[in-house]
C-alpha cells in the first residue's frame, strides 16, 4: 500500500490546528491512503496535538514530508489538483472528486506523480497555490451551505480515491509514452519565462504586474508539457535574448 | 429540496454526543439533505451541545424528528438502509453507499419513503435495529483502519445522495471572462512565433528547422489555450522583439 508511487499525495497547506492535521491523517488512512505532505504548518513540527488526534493513524504524521512552502512540496509531481471551494477565476479544468481520482488512477498507472493539495482552514488555498496546479477538485457541496472542513474535504477525496481502485473497474494502463514534465521543471519554466519578460519590461504598468505574473505562471502549469516541450520553450526564450544580444 | 418525499430521512439511532448530532446535521445540510429523525438521544432533547456543533445547521435540529424506538421512527417508511461497519452475519443486501442512494433515489421517485439509519458512536447499530432494515449499507474503509465516526459515515452517504441527484458536470474548464482561441488564431500564433524566431535564428541546424517548425507548431495546437492566453503569448513575443530593437 505505500509503494512509491502507488497512490496521490495529499499535501496539507499551511494547516492551522493540529487536530485537523491529525484528522486529516485519519481520514486519508480509513481509505487507504497514507503519503501525507506538510506545508508551513502554523504551529510547527511535530504538533502534540496532531499526534492525540491521529490516534491509529499516526504513522502518517511520522512519516509525512515537511516542507517550506508549496513549491518545494510539488517539486517532484509531474500532475497536481487543488481542492477549492469557489472558482477564482483561474482557467483550469474543474472536475468532481470522482473524475479527479479517476484521472489519478490513469496517470499513477502511467508512472506519473500526482498530488492533491488542501488548503488552510478558514481561507483555502490561495490563489498562488491554486496556480500551480494542473486541476482544481470541487466538492458538489450545497451552494446553500458549503462548510466542508479540511477532514471531511480529505475524507471525500480519499473515499473516492478508494473507489477508484478498490472494486471492479480493469485497470486502464495509458500508453507511458510521454515523458511529462515535473512540478519542478514547469516552475523552473516559469521562472525562467517571468524573469526574463521582467527585464524585457513586459510586466507593465507595474500595478498589473502581479496579476500579470499570476496568469502567466497559471497558463505554463495548465498545460499539458512534456519534457521535451518545456525544453523547446526555454529554448525559444533563450534564442531571443541571444538574438536581442547579438544586436543585429 | 425540503418538500416531503424527495429525499430520504437520516435516522440516528440512540446518539450520545451532542456534538456528533450537530456534525451530523452539517453533514447532511452540506449535501442537501434537511429530514433528520433522533432516536432516544443519550443525553435528552433538545442539546446545547448539538445546536451548537450544527451552526448554520440548525434548523435541521429543530426540525428533526424525536422517537423514543427505531420501530416509531420507521413507521411511514417503505425502504430502510443500515449503515454498519462490520457484516453480522444477517441475510441481506449488502451495497455501496452508492449504490445505496441510487436505489433510494429510484424508489423516492417512484413514490417510496426511504430512511438511512445511523447507530451510535460506539457500538453502531443494534442486530435489532438492523434487522429492520432492506439493505445494509458498507462503506469501503481500509480493512486495516475503519475508525469513521458518526458525522464522516452520515457525510459520505449524503455526499453519495447529491452525486445522485444533482447534475455535476464531468469535466468543466472556466472560462474566466473569454473563451477558447479557434483554429485560426492558433495558427496565427503559431506563424507569429515562427517567424520571429526563424529571423532570431532559433531553427538551427538548417537540416533540422522542419522537424523544430513542426514541433513548434504541434505544441501550440495541442494546448488548450484560451483567447486571451494567445494574446499573453503574442505579447511576450512582441515584448522580446521591443526589448531588442530597444538595444538596451
Amino acid at each position: 500500500m505505500s509503494q512509491p508511487a502507488s497512490q496521490p499525495a495529499f499535501v496539507l497547506i499551511r494547516p492551522q490546528m493540529g487536530e485537523n492535521i491529525g484528522g486529516a491523517a485519519r481520514a486519508m488512512w480509513n481509505f487507504g491512503l497514507d503519503r501525507m505532505r506538510i506545508v508551513a504548518p502554523r504551529d510547527g513540527w511535530p504538533n502534540p496535538k496532531a499526534v492525540a488526534m491521529a490516534s491509529g493513524a499516526g504513522r502518517l504524521l511520522d512519516e509525512a514530508g515537511l516542507y517550506e512552502d508549496t513549491r518545494a512540496a510539488l517539486g517532484d509531481c509531474t500532475y497536481v489538483f487543488a481542492t477549492t471551494a469557489r472558482s477564482r477565476g483561474l482557467t483550469k479544468p474543474v472536475v468532481t472528486p470522482e473524475r479527479a481520482m479517476e484521472i489519478a488512477r490513469e496517470k499513477i498507472a502511467a508512472g506519473e506523480k500526482v498530488a492533491v493539495l488542501f488548503g488552510p482552514e478558514r481561507a483555502g488555498l490561495e490563489n498562488d497555490d491554486i496556480a500551480r496546479a494542473n486541476a482544481i477538485i470541487n466538492v458538489p457541496v450545497n451552494p446553500e451551505f458549503a462548510s466542508l472542513n479540511l477532514a471531511q474535504c480529505v475524507l471525500l477525496t480519499a473515499y473516492e480515491w478508494r473507489r477508484q481502485t478498490v472494486d471492479v473497474a480493469p485497470e486502464r494502463v495509458e500508453l507511458a509514452g510521454s515523458d511529462w514534465a515535473s512540478q519542478i521543471e514547469i516552475e523552473k519554466l516559469a521562472d525562467h519565462y517571468e524573469e526574463r519578460l521582467d527585464t524585457a519590461g513586459f510586466f507593465f504598468p507595474e500595478i498589473k504586474a502581479p496579476g500579470m505574473k499570476l496568469n502567466l505562471r497559471n497558463l505554463w502549469s495548465r498545460m499539458p508539457l512534456t519534457r521535451s516541450d518545456v525544453q523547446m520553450l526555454h529554448g525559444v526564450l533563450r534564442q531571443m535574448v541571444r538574438w536581442k544580444e547579438r544586436g543585429d
